[in-house]
């Protein structure tokens, strides 16, 4: 159907993740989307280990904008959702928002390549991309909350 | 009775987590400790940014001895086991255990105190006492796990 | 002049800034960002910490676009390039690149706002915003490297 | 002689360094101690990256105890002191003191040992074994610092 897969990824804030702001450091919202992109492939059975190990390569990312709305606080639990937008051949636009009891804290709009551990682009492996594909059409996401 | 109260938090190894030695950086494992340590308050009832909030205080590592025995790598899954060994009226004494399927990887033995937001040391609030005493105790884990 | 001022920013990549990957981890840049124009700022006169305490206000990253062209790796010595582009009365637009021996590696575009430490925008303390202007103009960044 | 050689590493606290607590957080008082220690090795023709790519060797902290006295704070500059105590065949003993102004904020002592990139204990290149005896000499950073 139209229906968007959105993956979901709860987490909550620690001491580590802020600063003397008394909020939530910026550079640490890119970590909780990667942290959150990685059990999206994980749920999708695919490991960022097992992918340089036997693939020699790694998922890195290319580009990456992104908006903070309001800040997350200590103690704070949020949910990072992701959201595959495209999938090419060696390369996946993403849209990932942090978000606090429903409310966007932070937007992020990503494009990633597949990068080769021995330097430059690789076309993604067949099962990655085909995993990848799923969460567009929403079916992985869809059969992880059903 | 004798038994001691051992609090179990369970957590991922992401590329964050890593260096380009391929292994968990060493300080890393620091901040899993203190994850694992607010978790263990939260499970009582005490929640960091409401003892700064409404006491004026927080728990600070005064000392810490770590044993690194075997290196954590992306993608493991990991527990940290906290147990409280020792309750002051204004310290903490505590021994963590970084597990892979019952491994011990890293072992930590930690002295914390509690100090005023105003600076110096601070008696701690006697909910806060009594409810680490429970866990040296051991009845707030097995209430939390039973 | 038209000649733009540009601080510059040497910086060493350690093994906390690496990842499994072998190259820097993707967020490690936004922390490498925030240091150089801590030091612009700090160059001109201007503290974080006095501005929390005094004027109760930070400068708070609003939105960033990334640009990763190239990875830094461990023993990299890099070079933060900050441009400031536009001062506003309560936000900044600015322009930073990572570079290894002229070779750009990052591309960064950000706005920053002033926020108030209570919640909220503010308008920039008038020190401030003139020392931010007088990047744009060129004329601090030419002392300093004069 | 008998006078003990002491390497010096200079270093900022960033909004990155620090917690909601307003003071830097625990764990990076050991980032900011590894990064001493990369720069004395380098200061005596060691690099971290050039040990692993042609020697398959990398120096792993075994074990650290660290104390706590004073907390350092957003914009301060403080200087880890670090002294290498003892040289082994495949390990080494060193002492780290973070200052700011004279005072001692941390004091750490460690144990690390060469690992190989291939798994378990390695035997360190005589190289590097002569430098670190330079330095307990003190050879190396006297000619540094003269």
């Amino acid at each position: 159907m139209a229906e968007t897969a959105v993956h979901q990824f709860p987490l909550r804030i620690y001491y580590e993740d802020t600063d003397a702001g008394g909020i939530v450091y910026y550079a640490n919202y890119l970590r909780f989307a990667e942290r959150a992109r990685s059990e999206m492939l994980r749920a999708a059975g695919i490991e960022s280990a097992r992918l340089m190990a036997e693939d020699r390569v790694a998922l890195a990312v290319r580009r990456c904008a992104v908006d903070y709305l309001k800040p997350a606080r200590l103690d704070d639990e949020v949910v990072v959702e992701t959201e595959v937008v495209k999938v090419g051949g060696a390369s996946l636009d993403a849209r990932q928002v942090v978000r606090r009891g429903g409310e966007a804290l932070v937007r992020m709009e990503l494009k990633l390549g597949c990068m080769s551990l021995d330097g430059g682009v690789a076309r993604m492996p067949a099962e990655l991309r085909r995993r990848l594909r799923d969460f567009v059409d929403g079916e992985t996401t869809r059969a992880i909350q059903g």
